[in-house]
């Protein structure tokens, strides 16, 4: 049997992620491919205690490195319990953020050192790397916004609202997921998040058509 | 003001750690020397949280990489908020168990690499280890005895039950303690955990005089 595709969709909050993924799991049922939609922090049971610890709790509940490790620990278990197994069992994955996420959040925006994310994807990630990430780029004012108004949907830590309140975070969070595309070329697609969404889907379909139907 | 001296205690299950961890903070009192007691995994609010997600739930919960991962995010809780904050305030500080514990139980006894460890003793633990490090062996099948005798008492995971009611198991156990003293001969000191505690107790303090107190 054939493995499945592994593709991935970074970005800010707000920035279309989820909608993204959506509609691309639709569009690759239409060609009768079967793709498995998950997320992260999270997609498999143990990771789903690990991000219920991370967002609950008080302001300043974990330093960036605690957080760094929980997020490791569950990316371990997500990729063990859910990305592998649908791998080899020949579905695509769909994950709505990974790795990336911790390289921009973590890293970028609040100093976890590139060496040390490197060092954790080498021994958690290892060779189950996405070969398809769409970055989804959104202006830093915009992210801000964005991030404010689901502040009031979501459950969220004080640490993040204050925190994510600021510019300059917000400025280190796009920069980190544009590093993240000028690291990794091959397999990174940036797309403009303020453009509208079924255009978006366009520009991510011409991506998976590209980069990995023509190539199967 | 004068940084604390940090000390760990390691070794198998019911190898009298917590006992000698006592007496020596009573000894050290006795000399108006004032020394917290903690433990891993735990020793702060984060890190117990992250310990009951690992002692708690069923057989094969995590893999040896996310448990490697959890006790990492821990350790660096119990290292903010509690292992650094008391050595600057001039506490002495006494763990019941640290960062070999991770080498010993996750390196030597269940796969995961010394390049990893290392790397996470690197990023999280950084200059804060111990100066002395006392590690008490004992065989392997009479650790095997202790711990199925604790695992009455104790909440455990299944996994554990299973894996560590093997004498292999116990085995690397405790051939991993022995890696690390090897390793840090300048820190550790191996102690034979089946001496009767007063005479074990003598020997620690012994050390504790000759390698940390004649040298202030």
């Amino acid at each position: 049997m054939t493995q499945g595709r592994f593709i991935t969709f970074e970005g800010g909050e707000g920035s279309g992620k989820s909608t993204q993924a959506h509609l691309l799991q639709q569009k690759l049922g239409e060609i009768s491919i079967e793709a498995v939609l998950t997320r992260e922090p999270g997609g498999s049971p143990g990771a789903e205690e690990i991000r219920h610890l991370l967002m609950r709790g008080e302001s300043e509940r974990w330093s960036p490195l605690s957080e760094t490790m929980l997020l490791y620990a569950a990316r371990a278990d997500h990729l063990m319990r859910t990305i592998r197994p649908s791998l080899r069992r020949g579905y695509w994955v769909i994950s709505d953020r990974f790795a990336d996420s911790s390289h921009a959040y973590q890293g970028a925006a609040s100093g976890v050192s590139t060496e040390l994310l490197d060092q954790l994807d080498a021994a958690v990630v290892e060779s189950t790397r996405p070969e398809l990430t769409v970055i989804l780029d959104i202006p830093a004012d915009i992210g801000l916004k964005r991030a404010e108004r689901r502040q009031d949907e979501e459950e969220f830590r004080l640490e993040d609202r204050f925190e994510r309140r600021r510019l300059d975070f917000h400025e280190r969070l796009r920069q980190g997921f544009l590093e993240v595309a000028e690291r990794s070329p091959e397999r990174c697609v940036v797309i403009d998040g303020l453009k509208p969404a079924e255009e978006v889907a366009a520009l991510v379909w011409h991506a998976v058509q590209t980069r990995l139907l023509e190539t199967e």
